[in-house]
Formats: C-alpha cells, sequence, structure tokens
C-alpha cells in the first residue's frame, strides 16, 4: 500500500495524541507498549510531532533500553535533537544501549559541546575510547566507519581457548557479527579470519595459525565510503577487518553501516542541490534554525543575483528602446539555468557512479557541448519564433533565438564543468555548483540579448 | 583514497586503450584476464568510453559467464545498452548466466520488443516463467522485485528426505539463499520457514511440520518498495518470503534487491528534480536520445516560461516609465524559486522517510508559511534595500521589498504543498513539482512587481 492510497485509520485518533495522553499520565507501561506497537513510520511521524519537552520526558519513561530502539528507528537528526534536548547522563545511558555505529554517527552529527557532554557521561572506558577514536576519523573513511566490536584471536591460541571464550562472549554478539571472528599476531596485525563455523569441525588442539583462512581481505582506515561501497557491491561478505597503516587491526566496517552512510549522503547531496546547505532539514527541526539554515543559502544568492541583475542596468538605453526585450531576460535566464542543471545533476551522478573523474574535462567537455549546440539550437528556434510572432520584428526573433542558442551552449558546457572543477578543489559539487552556474549564465544570458539587440537597435525599434 | 587525490597512472595508457587493441587483436584469453583484474570503477569508465559495435565484440570474447559478471559490476543503464545492441541468443545466454533478480531489472528497462526477443530465446523454460510473471508486477513491489530461486519443502515431508535433496539442490544456492528453507502445505500456501543450520541436529524421521516455525513473517506481493525497505531496517532477514493474496509462496525477495532498487529509485529522484525526466542519463548513452530527453523536459519549459512572461508584457507601459524595474524581474523570478525549491526538496525527503503523509497539508502548510513570511520579510528588506541605495527612490525600495516578501511566501507555501498534492493525484512529485511551482511564482512575482508599481507609478518616476 503505498501512502497515497493509505486509509486515514489515524485522521480521528493519531498517534502522538495517544501518546501526549499516554505522557500526561506519566503511565510508563502503557507507554512503552504502544511505542513498540507502532510502526517505524509512525514512530517517525509521532515523534516529529511532539513537543521537545514530551519528547525529553518520553524518552525518560521508557528506560535506555527502549528509547535506544526507538531513535534507532528514527531519522538520524530526530534522535539527535532528542540526545541534545536530554540531560547528558539520560543521554549517555541511551547512547550506550545503541549498536556502536549508530550511536557514533550520531554523536558525530552533534554539536561538539553537547557530543562532550555526552562521552563524559559514558560509564565504559572502552566505549568513550571507541566513539572517541572514530571521531578522529574522516566520516566518510572506513576508521570513521568501523565498529569496535568484533571477536579477535590470537595465531597462537588453540581451538579449545578459542571455543571456551567464545562461549563466554559470543552472547555479545548478533548473528552476523559472530560469523567470522579475526586472527591477530603477537603485534596485533591482522594475520587471518576464522569461519565460526568451521571450528566445530576441528581437534581442539590445533592452533588458530593452523586452522585460519591466511592472508583475508581487509581494508585501511583511510579506505573512502565509495571503495567500500564498491567492495560490498562486489563482494557478498557482510564485515571487513580495517587495519590501520601498520596492518594492525582496528576494526570491523560492515555492511549495514556503509549502505546506510552511503543513502545517507546521496540524500544530502540532493537537498544540497536544492540549497538546503547543510545536506538535512526536517521540518520538526526548530524554527529560528529552519530560517536561518535556508537564508545562509538564500543570502549570498541574492547577492549573486544582483550581481548578475548589474548588466541589465548597464543596457538601459536598450532596454528603454525596446521594451519588449524585458520580457525576453526572465525566460533566458530561467530556460539557461534549467539546461545547465540538467547537465550538473548528469555529472554529479557520474562522479558519484566513478564512470567519470574530475580530471576528465575534456570528454564532458565534448559530450555536453555536442548536446548544447543541438538543444541551443532548437530552443533558440522556438523562443526566437515566440518573439518574431508576437511583434512581427524579424531582428528581435533574430536577437532572441541568438541569445538563447549560444546561452544554452555555454550554460550546457559549464554545468557539467562545474562540478567537476569543485570536487578538484576539494569543494561541495552539490552546494556550489548551482549558484556559479545560474550566476554566470544570467550574466552571460543579459548580456547577450542585450548586446545582441543595441548592436541592431535601428532594425529593433 | 578519493577521487581527487587519485594519481593520473592511466593517463598515458588508458585501460580503454588497452580492451580496444586486445579487441582488435581478438585475444580472448588476455581480453578476459585484463578485464577481470580491473575494479569495478574502470569497468565502468573503460565500458563507457568503447564503441557500440567493440562493447558487442567484448561480449562474445567474454563469453556469457564472464559478461554476466561484468555487466553486474556497470551502471543497469549501462548493461541494458549492451544487452540491447546484441543479438538476442547471444543475450538471452548472458542474461542467464546473471542472477534473477539483476536479469529481471535488466530486462524491465529495456525496450518490450528487445525484452520479448530476448526472453524468446532464453532456454530454459522455468527462468522465461519466472521473468515474464516479474514484469507483470509493479516493479517497486515485493513481486516486481521477488526472485522463484530458493528451497522450499512440503509439511509432510521428512527431514531425511529434505536433507537428501538439499544435498542435490544446494549447490545451486549461495550462502546466503541456503540459510532459510520455506515450508508449504499441499495448496502451496506459506506455512514455515526451517532455519538450514536447524536440520543437522533433528531426527531424520521427524517431519518438517514439527521441526519449521510455524507462522512466519511474509509480505503480499503488493508491498511496496518503501514498506520493504523499512522491514529490512527493522529486521535483521536477509529476505522475506512473498505470498500471493491466498497464502500461496510465490518468491523471496532479498535485503540485497531492496536496497538496489531503493538506491535507483533515490538517484532517480535527484536527477528528475533536475530535470532529467526518464531519472536516468549516462554520457555513454546515444547522443540524439540524450538530446531527445532532455528536450523533453525543457521543450514544456520554455512554453510555461512564455506563459509566464506574458504578465511581463501586460505592463509594459509601467516598465517603459520605470526601466529600473526590469533590472528586479529576474532577480525577483530566481530568488522565489530558490525558497520554493528548498521547500520542495524537504517535501520530497519527508514523504521519502514517512515522516509527513501526502494528506498532511495543514502541517506543511504551517511549518513553510512560518519559515516563509521570515524568510520573506529579511529577503524582501535586503533587495528592497538595494533598489533604494541604487536608485536613491524609496518607493522603488517598497515596491521590491513588497513582492519579494509576498512572492517569497507565497513559493515556499507552494513549493511545500505541491508535492503532496502531486503525490495525492498520483504523478511524480520529482519531476513535475519544480515545473508548476517556478510557473506559478513566475507569474506571480512579475504581476506583484509590475502591479504595486503601477499603483504607485508617480512616486516612481
Amino acid at each position: 500500500m503505498t501512502d497515497a492510497e493509505a486509509p486515514e485509520t489515524h485522521a480521528a485518533d493519531a498517534p502522538w495524541d495517544k501518546i501526549s495522553d499516554l505522557l500526561a499520565d506519566e503511565d510508563s507501561g502503557e507507554i512503552r507498549a504502544f511505542i513498540l506497537s507502532l510502526g517505524a513510520d509512525e514512530q517517525r511521524r509521532a515523534v516529529s510531532r511532539l513537543e521537545p519537552v514530551q519528547r525529553e520526558r518520553l524518552v525518560q519513561l521508557l528506560g535506555p533500553d527502549d528509547a535506544a530502539d526507538l531513535l534507532e528507528h528514527l531519522v538520524p537528526q530526530q534522535a539527535v535533537e532528542i540526545l541534545e534536548d536530554l540531560p547528558p547522563e539520560v543521554a549517555a545511558d541511551v547512547v550506550e544501549e545503541l549498536p556502536e555505529d549508530v550511536g557514533g554517527e550520531l554523536l558525530r552529527e552533534m554539536e561538539d559541546e553537547e557530543s562532550s557532554a555526552i562521552l563524559n557521561e559514558i560509564d565504559d572506558a572502552e566505549d568513550t575510547a571507541a566513539f572517541k577514536e572514530r571521531l578522529e576519523y574522516d566520516p566518510k573513511s572506513a576508521g570513521g566507519l568501523m565498529v569496535h566490536h568484533y571477536l579477535a584471536f590470537k595465531e597462537e591460541e588453540d581451538i579449545g581457548s578459542v571455543l571456551r571464550r567464545m562461549g563466554e562472549e559470543a552472547a555479545d554478539y548478533d548473528d552476523q557479527e559472530a560469523q567470522y571472528a579475526y586472527v591477530v599476531d603477537s603485534a596485533g596485525r591482522l594475520t587471518g579470519v576464522l569461519p565460526v563455523r568451521d571450528l566445530v569441525r576441528t581437534s581442539w588442539k590445533r592452533r588458530v595459525r593452523e586452522v585460519m583462512i591466511p592472508s583475508p581481505l581487509s581494508v585501511t582506515t583511510e579506505a573512502s565510503l565509495q571503495e567500500l561501497g564498491r567492495l560490498f557491491d562486489e563482494k557478498a561478505f557482510f564485515g571487513f577487518p580495517v587495519v590501520d597503516p601498520r596492518g594492525v587491526l582496528a576494526g570491523v566496517v560492515s555492511r549495514s553501516t556503509v549502505r546506510r552512510a552511503l543513502r545517507d549522503e546521496q540524500t544530502a547531496t540532493f537537498l544540497k542541490l536544492s540549497g538546503i546547505i547543510s545536506g538535512e532539514e526536517l521540518r520538526s527541526m526548530p524554527f529560528w534554525s529552519r530560517c536561518f539554515r535556508r537564508l545562509t543559502w538564500l543570502g549570498p544568492n541574492i547577492i549573486l543575483n544582483l550581481i548578475a541583475a548589474s548588466v541589465i542596468a548597464a543596457f538601459e538605453g536598450t532596454l528603454q528602446a525596446v521594451i519588449a526585450l524585458a520580457v525576453f531576460l526572465p525566460i533566458v535566464s530561467d530556460m539557461s539555468g534549467c539546461s545547465g542543471n540538467q547537465a550538473v545533476a548528469v555529472s554529479i551522478r557520474e562522479l558519484t557512479l566513478g564512470v567519470i573523474r574530475p580530471r576528465d574535462f575534456l570528454r564532458v567537455a565534448f559530450k555536453e557541448g555536442s548536446v548544447g549546440i543541438v538543444n541551443g539550437f532548437i530552443l533558440g528556434i522556438l523562443l526566437g519564433a515566440a518573439a518574431f510572432l508576437w511583434k512581427g520584428n524579424l531582428f528581435l526573433g533574430l536577437v532572441v533565438a541568438a541569445a538563447l542558442s549560444l546561452n544554452t551552449i555555454l550554460s550546457v558546457l559549464l554545468g557539467g564543468l562545474v562540478p567537476l572543477g569543485l570536487k578538484r578543489a576539494g569543494v561541495d559539487p552539490a552546494l556550489a555548483s548551482g549558484p556559479i552556474l545560474t550566476t554566470c549564465t544570467d550574466m552571460c544570458g543579459f548580456f547577450l540579448v542585450l548586446s545582441l539587440a543595441s548592436a541592431c537597435l535601428a532594425q529593433l525599434g
């Protein structure tokens, strides 16, 4: 059943109303039962409709364990908001109940001050160290995504001791985590893996070294999210061991963590392209923060727009003489923007897929230039014909046609190339491509229309 | 290592040049070794640079098995293009070597004519039937995503016979597929699951019915991609059995298929928002098809732009009197578009996440309206101040400020609501929101600037 067809089951008695009532009653047993009975979707919608003080009360009534379950189902930004609003010692209890990768992700997305306060309240020193180590790595690298929670044995141990320790510890691991154990030498360097299912068929006296699969596939802490995504696409493994530059086993990165990080990154790209500067916004976020974040992108845009429009001001005389041109300026600006944005989207997609690299300027220029010539020609003729039919002036049609054609070629070229240039320069193409493209093509479009018109002013009058 | 930092190792001797050379030599052994030595990224880039006739030759030299491996690493549209160019009997051999879900996805994305031709050439009647059944379902439902390749047993069988059949068949299944077997009654209805690892601890004489886990979680063939995504988020399973409306086991839908489908859908959303109408484009696609697809979106846009700009034409007298207004028309149009697109992006994201439903008009109107008022006010003051400083005319500043303020409120409201309305109407919000929004806010923006200016023409002169 798609959203569009969903019956309005909760129109009368929405889950958030019921939660509000239960919160007012302070009935923790009923609240817990009700929250856990909701689907993840309903939990997300319900939480987005509660007041901050209600959300805080909810977490406290649920207790750390159930609250962690709830947080796992929420959109990360919802979970971050809730944790930030809680007293640090309460938030710390919840974070300790979360899977390490989820907890680490949430801590990373918080303000530094808030995450430090929570880290200080975490009781388990090992957990704190693991979270801190994670925060030091690039969040989109294997180091920033790995967990420190895995089974590891020394080469020299015998299988009997391995089985004993597994019996004691395995309850701490879920099914997937416990399928492979990792083997290290005396210096902690990764030297093999042990498929756990093989252990039961092995003599207890043999050493790990004799049973393990040596030279396992591993990734370095520096491996990028993109590389990890491709590795998991190619191999059916649930996780890869992560080693530091000396080959020392540092953690394990799992398929589900990488999948989640890739999905979040794609969403952020899409939001940034539309001018949501931080790559995230939910309407449940605080009002002023939503206004401010959007303005952060709109403000510079208004300045860029003024710069572009100053070209029009420079040609006031021409415009005064042929007022009809004023009709075509916004059209040329908008159409060029549309053509250029198509090229931006394709470049960003091809970069993400690894089909092009940032240095492939020539290929992109050729591929986009040729489309720009054809589409510019066709769009120019269409708009020129409209101008001619409207005013009956052939020269007006020619000016408009030539301006849109040339400007389309330029904008498609720029749209294709700007993301590559930004990527090379280390700037996020999703965020900066649009404003750069629009400003350049607006200026150039206005200039083309008005300077061509100036050149044949006698025929346009 | 990120793309941006990658050294130019292949600048001199790019893999596609080497492949071209090897293709010219017709040396299938060397080609196979070289292709398989490349990373998925390099394979994608290499294939995107080969001529269609070279790609066809490459597949034939690789043979069906290795060609299927290569196709699995490519972007789906690349694989579709290659299969469409091959003689149907060659393409059919390759498709038979692909995993069922990958092959089914590619067949679906082809022209009907091409996929029928390939289906006719597939030798295995069961495979053909499975592909055809899949094509009948909504591609974004469990029916369209499920595979027909799984272990199933009857309730009344005894464990001994199960183990015998598994020994014969299990080699056909990979590790993940073979972790659970499904149990059906005499009418084929799903009644249980058998965790394969439990079988070895069971007496051979017991019946499946006594050993199975009864009433397993299942999804119907109608279950949407979104629902499946949420299920896999919540449960650590690798697959869910899919049943038809009568409860008959119809297939199995796997985590990796759902993940891939969700990723493709998100990419398509992002490309559609930027005016790539089919939700896909790679620069390796045929030139005219790229031009045509982009024009399909740009063409209607030029008409919408003309309609919007006709408002300007209706106010030529006002514009003639205050030519400075022509500078502000494109700015108001562009800024309103930007503000509205931010709201569109947030609505589409919230719809995807299930945080809002298409009927939540009031909530979105309230949340966006309030942001629109604040941001409209601030942006209006900024632009009005710029106008005042430029011309020294207070009324010009007021007209521009009021027009941008009001139009921002309208565009933010519309941007938030249009995706909900389109979703309710069953139209793809990613594709239609932008053009609808831009046309409305352009018309309204031009009208506001020019009608307000007309009202105080005496003060503006």
